[in-house]
């Protein structure tokens, strides 16, 4: 069924001026990165629920995280975040990732834990807290550096909870400061990914608030400084399409930290509320991929692509097998836009054709075509189905409760 | 010049019509409850801040309440949470709390820390977690009886993540189900306040999602069974004042618990965000206070007053002290409304005048009037300050860090 | 192609437990009805395009309309506004819907463009504009007897734009007593929809806001109201197909106006801007359609499918066949949902299971399926194409500019 | 008693270190701009309210701003909308103005109530129409020479409705491309106001969505271009306050069109809704006032304060005396916040401290003060009364029916 599924598809998108040959190879470049927090406990502020067989270190996470990839092939690296995964020789832990096949991604310094950060870590008030926070932002260079990692992955839970309770331009130009000292540590291939948020953990005011604030302090900090787009972290109504083409063409997008929300920053498997807005994130990628301006192409190729969730009621591994899937699902799906077509619409002011030529694409069934992809890449059709099949998931019931958590 | 305030705002009221005498007999009834757990360690889903001299005991827990309300007057009982506040002899706790001059208010069930209740507690599809979660509610009926609380407040976390998890027309059924039973072991003086929330810690469906869950459940069980009002758990742009005046309409507001939000379910320190929609809640109250049918009149005088927040980088008892402080403030602007004004304006379609009408009560600085309530009342004219100027946050520093969490 | 297409979905179906015979019997059932007024001009409060060949009269309104019924079998209806399609004989404009094969649907009376209704209709303090109100409100009920029309839809613009501005519970009053007069005078087939919404035109307060009031409203009323839904009239992050749900089990789901948006009440095309969302909510029809309680059964078939949107920008007769379209392709999608499996994956405790059990459906390209209809209902298998195909379009031309808007 | 207030108040604030004679001249410095098109009628799509006595020319606009100056003296500039405002000749415009004390304002162009402009105006694809708005925005640079504008407002209707509908980026180098044409025809004292919005009436993406994209394009520009902030053109949840100090931290705030909302851009009366944001603004904007940074002190000095709104239900003039006032009121009590002590408690991390300190000042009655400024300026104590109190209300009302309206 599956052959004359694949048939059919090419005819379909041949008649409409779509090469599947040429999707297949753009489907085979698409990388996505797990974080080693993923597979940990986690939760609400409510509860965490403790699992059984959630990996109990940093090597475990790499190996849950090998799993992912095994069955996808789409996830050959993981973020790690310290000092949740620090360890004694990270050297050990990028010998322990590639010989599963993986690369360490990007360094995710955690500035919310301590209790000196309570009211804030790089725009504390108190010059010692600063310089705290900085210290660990130039530790986590120096992680990276040993990891081989590019990404520098910056969040920030600072903020306030009131009116009056910090002077915000002041921890703005703190937040700058130590910015800037950070910057100057890169080594010149190295990126710093600055993530915004609107709210949460701060209720009143996050000292990056949007992607505004993100870009402008990248634009200060010089061109290694990127934003990171959390698709999680805007207000209800946010067009995070048109961020992301926004800024493409200010080549300053840097990746995105993947998830699923329906009210604030829900952190649910990514591709669950609302499929749509993920493929229609991927239409600007993949429309800016081909523009005339080389910078923008460069821009594009660069933009890493990253989980970043809380799911806490589900099976960890699993959770994340379907994350990657639904990621590549839309981007299949975005592949089989034609641009052509679109554009023709937009030129004759035809705004249903014009609409209608991309959701078109979201309508196709993209099963065979991704079924196609894994056979050529020797991977199981089904991977969920794979993994679930395998013995890793019983095996690692020995672990037993009480593994890594945040 | 405290006097001299008071007089000169006597004789502006007068002049509009108010007489300070009778809202100072007003302001001596207003009643807030504050939570034991909001005298405990708290915080958000990135870290929980552990402050030095936080309450071990729900015993300690109570003598903090206490100190609330021997600055302020107005917060006269306590509400518990089961199993937080658990304790051996209920009658014991009750003694206690009788003992510094408090009443045990509310009993809060607590059905969202356990495992088993992962996937739901009364709306789980396993009938087993159901009859436990039952029986805990029954449980709290029970402890309500020994603590002499009339009203048992319910908030429920249970919900989905994602489409198709549960079934909601199911869960739906079981939640009735499950309150049906409870409602029935109520004695006949007792209440259940049953709380309603948009989202958090589910983030697909809540299974009492808003007000008109809430109030239709209370509905099917009997005129026992009314609804819980907390400023924190609705949508983006709810207009919350108009809820309470149709909830009151319907003798079915059981009471409030009071905090802040700009965003989700912040809950910060209640007033600080938007003071004027706390007051606006009153001036709906207060016209309803006067309304000619009696069971109108009867509803506004039960409605149940009580903070629930989680306050969790600032002081604790000082927290509480603002709190209900805040509460009162706007209650008594509230008070300066004079209603003839603002139905004579809406008489003669004066939008302009009749929005003046109630918005000019909130601009009057209350200050003098709330110094003259509790010079007669035997209070410190600045409650905040007394306290700080006592030595029992000193002395309490001596319970160290890690006292009661959540 | 369209056949092997078709052989293949229906072996890929059965393999999954769907039989694709019923699905097909399932979705020519389907009827969606369309409102005059959307083949009018419309607009914002910023601009109001007058196009080329819009209807001037309501003859010609259906006469559009059974454009879109003539090449998707889908809208045999049209539901009417009065006084914008007050004509002299109902008779004659009955008989002139059912020579083009329609039925003129609901009657949706009009109290919010006249002078008087500034500050309210059937809850203005002025008793007699109340009167006038209700009188409109009864006078649109002689009309549905005319018509043979079962349903009057009713959406009120009532609300205040400050604090103060009105009494609410007042006004609550006047409603139900206005409504009261109205549900009196209904035939006993005959059915009173009750809308909601909760913002503008007023900003303060709606009176009927949230499905809660209108549905406390319909149980006061009686079991001839019920609620009706209008997919943009929820606050950000509504769960609708909660909702749906949740009134069906009620029985007063009496009907949808569909309409898509991102923002407010955007009234964009359905089914453009979240189409999951309008898959979910059938998931929750479809799944109350299998009920054990007739009751339900009886209240989901009879549920008022209408499209009510403002497209402003598009052409009128291409954008009410893209709007019934859209709706037919996440119907045909929701009925590919195989509910044993869900439910087995819930009983399981399977999250992730239960929802791709969902999603999956979703996933399908329906295509071939609603060609194989469209050829047994000797349809068009492209009815957009058609119609733009045919000379329709071009002929209204000479209706010249200026025709009927709102 | 009003002068017995004032010296109560006067020792209150000396007490706390505020001398109120330097709050009285900063309070006389307070310009705010009134727009002409809001003395004309307006409404919401569904209805626009016409009103007996609007004027029915923009030289009888004049005379109606005139009258809130007249009586509040905080209204000395008009702001015109071209072409709502288009005359012959623009000097006798000024003139007009002049001889009843008023400036001529910020210039206002129009691009989104010509059919043309329905797909875009500056960002339209069809280049024709694109010069065509740039002409227009030339236009609008050569009135503003002529009425003595220093200031052009810039609002964009331009967007999209639907994914696909335009090409995102092209559309913002097509905005960019027109603004620098702009740009070049300033004179050196001239500035464009930059302003932007979340949506409406374009309801998928608009060009200009949030300060930060109109910040960028500002800085591409150069400095006379600035970014204008509308109080109800942000997402829910938007903190304007940190928009605003963030902006005034990069010398880039040019102004405000202030307005109040609830919802969405609901354009009622400014401080209405929410009174607290207002004054949290102005408490950003006096806090810069003081900075070091001369460049600082320099951008706050010019910020051009201007209302915007689109108040439908009420008496036009007496809808922006109060809209006036509600400004001047909230900027007084932001005077009166004692900065040293925000400092203070902020240094010793005292959250509770310095929120208090913020929103001690908001608690104070200012009515004495505002009647002490208006003793010392000449003013009517109670603008809204001598205005009511006058004949000019009666005398208008000789206009008619069917003035100037939008």
């Amino acid at each position: 069924m599956s052959d004359r599924a694949y048939q059919l598809l090419e005819e379909q998108q041949k008649a409409r001026g779509i090469n599947l040959d040429a999707v297949k190879e753009q489907l085979k470049t698409l990388k996505i990165e797990t974080p080693s927090w993923g597979y940990g406990d986690s939760g609400t502020r409510f509860k965490v629920y403790q699992k059984e067989g959630v990996p109990r270190t940093p090597f475990e996470k790499i190996e849950d995280a090998a799993q992912v990839h095994r069955y996808t092939g789409l996830a050959p690296s993981v973020a790690i975040h310290i000092p949740w995964d620090k360890v004694d020789d990270y050297g050990k832990l990028r010998s322990h990732a590639e010989s599963l096949g993986l690369k360490i991604g990007a360094v995710n310094p955690n500035l919310f834990q301590e209790d000196e950060y309570m009211l804030g870590s790089v725009t504390n008030a108190n010059e010692k807290i600063r310089r705290k926070a900085t210290d660990h932002l130039l530790e986590c260079v120096q992680i990276a550096k040993e990891t081989g990692s590019r990404d520098i992955s910056l969040w920030f839970a600072d903020g306030t909870n009131y009116p009056g309770q910090g002077d915000i331009r002041k921890r703005k130009a703190w937040m700058q400061e130590s910015l800037s000292e950070m910057y100057r540590a890169l080594d010149p291939h190295m990126r710093m990914l600055i993530e915004y948020k609107c709210f949460e953990p701060a209720f009143y005011h996050t000292d990056l608030a949007d992607w505004g604030m993100s870009y402008n302090l990248a634009m200060k900090l010089g061109p290694q400084a990127e934003v990171l787009v959390d698709t999680g972290h805007h207000l209800q109504g946010a067009n995070i399409e048109h961020i992301v083409a926004y800024l493409i063409d200010e080549k300053r997008l840097g990746g995105f930290h993947f998830n699923s929300r329906k009210y604030a920053d829900d952190d649910l498997i990514v591709g669950t509320t609302n499929p749509y807005e993920l493929f229609l994130i991927f239409y600007q990628i993949l429309l800016a991929s081909k523009d005339n301006d080389e910078a923008i192409r460069n821009n594009v190729s660069n933009i890493a692509y990253m989980i970043d969730q809380s799911h806490s009621i589900e099976q960890k591994i699993p959770a994340m097998l379907r994350s990657v899937l639904n990621v590549q699902t839309q981007f299949a799906k975005a592949l089989l836009i034609n641009h052509d077509e679109v554009t023709d619409a937009q030129n004759r002011d035809d705004v249903l054709g014009a609409e209608d030529a991309v959701r078109k694409a979201f309508e196709f069934d993209v099963t065979p075509l991704l079924h196609a992809v894994r056979q050529e890449q020797g991977l199981p059709l089904d991977p969920m189905r794979a993994y679930l099949d395998s013995s890793y998931g019983k095996d690692i019931l020995a672990r037993g409760k009480g593994g890594a958590s945040w």
